[in-house]
């Protein structure tokens, strides 16, 4: 018996979010300072560093559920199941609906009971929940899906990733120019094959001094309300943190599958930055001693930015599609998913496509 | 391989707010007009019905993850186990922590990595998560341990609901009163035996027009801020759903179990309102056509009030205490919990203690 994920879905939201857009920004240091440097050289830095051109952004009447929701209704209908066999919906996000101008979330009912309302799913069997695992949290969902699969509890679940990080940034912060919006979803099927399906798993969490190193804070504008929090990061640290620590769980889990390195063919890791997801690959090939190969790293981070939990399933559902140049999936090949975030928490999930 | 508990803990907040503090609260209608009774007879009519006298409320320094944190080291010292062998941390909440006078629910990082920080634990395979599903958050939490360990992920989980409601009432709100702080704890351990565990357990979400039985609302007073929203709930339709849907996913969770009603010797049911949880135990017995047992449902809603997830596990762990007069939990005996809530969620878990 293995988990299988039989179809695959995304959102994109329609709203392009230049580089340029943000020429005009007064961008702060943490104690309030002016940053210095003009806006043009910054931008230039940032896109060097995390890849970022553009990101996209929710319309105003659009709520991270309802992405969800739009998400999910492909992944469906790319597994031809009816919504009404779901056994489970396992919605990740860590802010809820945020909606536009507002500084409170909302998750009451929670954003899997809304993505169930918008589907119009009757079947009262079909458990639907919100687990909140920062940017990991959709990779973790696929764990928990494996869990009840492998348990005997479900047959097939719907998983999803979903975040508006647009309505949680602090304007005055640069680090506002990484953040962006999306959905992305699978269905995950029990079948009785060995050919296809999760190998393997590993996952962790480091919480003690990493636990603060994305955290709830005030605006470096001084000005602005104090009661007011926005996503905040120790972008140093947190890269460190990635590069000592994700290439390693990708080895665990990798060996825990029994597979072997050549026989990997893409590698979706957590779209947060461009220059830490490149010395990530790079630092876990060289675990094994070997080089990177080409093409192994399929990347949407430059169009779309860091939607959180939203990006592995999107570049997933993508390359699927045939909408990221030079990257295909073939049947019978050995993918697998990395994520780092807030926790902070690290998963990587290896499976046989 | 059974789930079994093997450590329980809660923590009752310090501060007793009683029905008569109310005595001055200005109550209106949801179309804020005034509600027209005198608040000593809003009041006795509110305990008639709920049977809450008083309610516990958190110090103003302490949030949500600071009341899991000390429910949580009570368990682990229950359990005599080195939280250092803990596999998953499983926290069930539904706002987060949310700050004394303040209206943002701070989740990041997760309130479960809270937790694991103010634990000081460092072992990294430790896993810790949020979930969101309403008011059955730590009995779904449960269920998700028992899926852990039968599929061979886990080991020891630590199963936490905690709760700051008293942070997100609308005062000018009757059903203000429902709602307290708490939190309760337990350690599941996989174990080799059949004497004793989770049995079997059902699961359910009912969102078409259930959806919004309970939801984030604006306040009653039309003069606050419109954009701040409050806990919310459709009373009536609770009841009724609540009636309809509990005492037969009990029904379905005891058949799967096998064993027999006679055999059941506690019934753990959510703390939400003390007449609809005799109904509810009422017609889950005529589902078998007997009567209620004496003493068979231990209720600790009069001085603690509705503290959403955190009444389950705080129950348990007053019985077990020999805390609830006429109440106490024995070797071997068949127990269940159960409980409903916003999403809507319901659950029930058949355990033989």
């Amino acid at each position: 018996m293995r988990s299988v994920i039989t179809g695959t879905g995304s959102y994109i939201p329609s709203i392009i979010k230049k580089n340029s857009d943000f020429l005009n920004s007064i961008f702060l240091n943490e104690d309030g300072s002016p940053f210095g440097n003009e806006n043009v050289e910054i931008i230039e830095k940032f896109k060097a560093i995390t890849g970022i051109e553009e990101r996209r952004y929710a319309d105003d009447d659009q709520d991270s559920s309802d992405l969800a929701y739009l998400a999910s209704k492909k992944a469906i209908e790319d597994a031809r199941i009816d919504a009404e066999e779901l056994d489970y919906i396992i919605l990740a996000h860590n802010f809820g609906d945020v909606k536009s101008n507002s500084v409170q979330s909302d998750v009451l009912p929670s954003l899997a009971s809304r993505v169930k309302y918008k589907l119009g799913i009757k079947n009262p069997s079909c458990v639907a929940y919100d687990i909140l695992f920062g940017c990991p949290g959709w990779i973790q969902g696929v764990i928990q899906a494996e869990a009840y699969i492998k348990s005997g509890i479900a047959q097939k679940c719907l998983v999803i990733g979903t975040e508006t990080l647009s309505r949680v940034v602090d304007p005055f912060d640069r680090d506002s120019m990484i953040f962006a919006d999306g959905a992305g979803a699978c269905i995950i099927e029990a079948k009785e094959t060995e050919k296809q399906g999760i190998l393997s798993h590993a996952a962790q969490t480091d919480a003690l001094e990493e636990c603060y190193y994305l955290y709830f804070g005030e605006s470096f504008n001084k000005e602005k309300n104090r009661d007011v929090r926005y996503i905040k990061m120790l972008g140093r640290k947190i890269y460190e943190y990635g590069l000592n620590h994700v290439p390693l769980a990708m080895k665990t889990a990798l060996d825990k599958s029994g597979i072997a390195i050549s026989e990997v063919k893409k590698v979706f890791i957590h779209q947060a930055n461009e220059k830490m997801d490149e010395a990530i690959i790079k630092r876990f090939y060289r675990l094994y001693k070997t080089k990177v190969p080409k093409n192994v790293m399929p990347m949407c981070i430059h169009k779309l930015g860091n939607s959180s939990v939203a990006t592995v399933p999107t570049l997933l559902d993508m390359v699927k599609n045939g909408e990221i140049e030079n990257h295909e999936i073939n049947k019978g090949d050995v993918i697998i998913f990395a994520s780092v975030g807030a926790g902070m928490n690290i998963n990587a999930v290896v499976y046989k496509y």
